[in-house]
């Protein structure tokens, strides 16, 4: 079945970057960062602009032990103005506690991949999206927004194919219980613009008005390919991390989400105002490489700005 | 000065992936790569379906000593029915030392920055295209096609912008002399979305019927955008390394051109024609990793095809 197309986003247009490596990077570290560096990362990433922002997940210390801080995290950061602050939350009770650090949003997992959902939260889908009436009711009760996410939304490592009516149907779910968006969760890289293509329309014919945000990982190297194919299909709103931290658990050595300042530099070279200075977000992503101990994937922090100037003294190289 | 939009390549077309890695990629690897290794990755990356590929290049061997062995590797390598078999020429000596080993195509090189074309070749663009004028004639008598190389056409290292009234000058020029097609190289990784559609528009209204190849690097990560801006505009040829073997010299530690299995997948699960299989592609990537000795920064390389199914009695992580 195939929906209609919407128009691209238009020259100009704000896009919202979520920044997610705070909460997605830092919980597949294998060590934990302390919490004042956590600190000094996020306020590095406010400071290049960033108005948007996954912090942390209140998820058990003892499933993720790498954000048991969580608390400590949204007392400490900087708040500017007009910022959006998330987390991620599994249940009520991980909804309790971000209402209780002040949260503007919280985020919530149900994966559109029936053996994924099983596997990662030990329940069918049904069940996981009947637990979210309560989180809802809650949230909406505080004034507090809910984006419902999606994981597996573009496939699945077990299933393999996931039918867009699928993720549709659970987009429809979260909008009747309140959820302003849901976030497509690209879990472990299978995004292709074709698959955003079905995705985004499927939902915008089953729940229109509904929010779409995009969460792509760069496992196959076309995240960036799938940000294009989103913007060709308007949606206004993508996740991305610092240096490209994050990972997929199936595919060692690839790399994990699509890189923040790598996206900034797509999105400010095309002429859409996201907000963020480029060469202030570089130094955020070098704080966080250093504070992490290893070279990121990001490429614009090794390659600089575009219109970085060289002498001509230098000597060129065989034209290629 | 704006021109107008080509229409988008169709669903299903044949798109043109011209292997460049054995040129682009082998030569700048800090050490030589014996013959009959670069043999059997040319061998391998024909049977994995590529049909167009740079073999090598026809400069002097003191200038690029990776690429001395020129002769034999084309006197070794299978040819497949129907493959084009291209290689880099400087000028009229590698343009006759091309013909002499039965290429079907030679690709030159101008860059369309003044300043980077005198440091790569110390003379002005007009000279090196005057210069071209006896190579098109030599190869047009010989039945050897010409493919007009530009490089610097997305932006130069030392000029910053270049214009794209510039590219398309020098598209008309190589037009003039017979090129069928001009390849714009994305020499240091400075091409956007933005930058490709301005460099194509130009050329299509400057040089109408001339074919247009495009050769992205990744420099800063946005390499397969620049392809989707390509698809966009109607672009049907993109160079691609196996591997993303290649690099920039202005970027200590980026990636090179555009990997040409990452591209695969890109295009075949985008529903276009390559011919190459992904299975095989991934193959040859690993053939050349293992045989240059070093991670390659492709992606797919690491991760494996879309639908790779793993075992749901593994463990799930947390989702995102």
């Amino acid at each position: 079945m195939t929906h209609a197309a919407s128009p691209p986003v238009p020259d100009g247009a704000h896009i919202t970057i979520c920044e997610v490596g705070p909460r997605d990077g830092f919980q597949i570290e294998s060590t934990f960062i302390p919490t004042d560096k956590k600190i000094a990362i996020i306020n590095a990433l406010f400071a290049a602009g960033l108005r948007a922002m996954q912090v942390t997940s209140f998820v058990s210390p003892r499933a993720v032990p790498q954000l048991a801080d969580a608390e400590a995290v949204l007392a400490g950061i900087d708040r500017p103005k007009g910022a959006l602050i998330t987390a991620l939350i599994p249940n009520l009770k991980g909804a309790e506690r971000a209402a209780a650090c002040g949260v503007d949003a919280v985020h919530t997992v149900v994966s559109a991949s029936e053996t994924h959902n099983r596997k990662n939260v030990n329940r069918p889908i049904d069940a996981s999206l009947k637990d979210f009436e309560a989180v809802c009711d809650l949230m909406l009760q505080k004034g507090i927004m809910v984006e419902g996410g999606i994981a597996t939304a573009f496939g699945c490592p077990f299933e393999g194919v996931v039918p867009p009516e699928q993720v549709a149907r659970i987009a429809k779910r979260y909008q009747d219980l309140g959820a302003t968006a849901v976030g497509l969760g690209d879990t472990t890289g299978m995004a292709t613009p074709a698959t955003v293509r079905a995705a985004v329309q499927a939902i915008r014919a089953e729940a229109p008005g509904l929010g779409i945000g995009l969460h792509f990982h760069n496992t196959r190297g076309v995240g960036l390919a799938c940000v294009m194919a989103g913007l060709a299909e308007g949606v206004t709103h993508y996740d991305a991390s610092v240096g490209g931290l994050g990972g997929c658990p199936f595919a060692a050595g690839a790399t994990g989400n699509i890189c923040t300042e790598d996206l900034v530099y797509l999105l400010n070279e095309s002429g859409y105002d996201t907000g963020v200075d480029l060469d202030a977000m570089i130094t955020a992503a070098k704080l966080a490489q250093d504070i992490i101990g290893r070279e990121l994937p990001g490429q614009v922090i090794k390659s600089g700005p575009r219109l970085r100037r060289y002498d001509p003294g230098l000597t060129a190289t065989a034209a290629g």
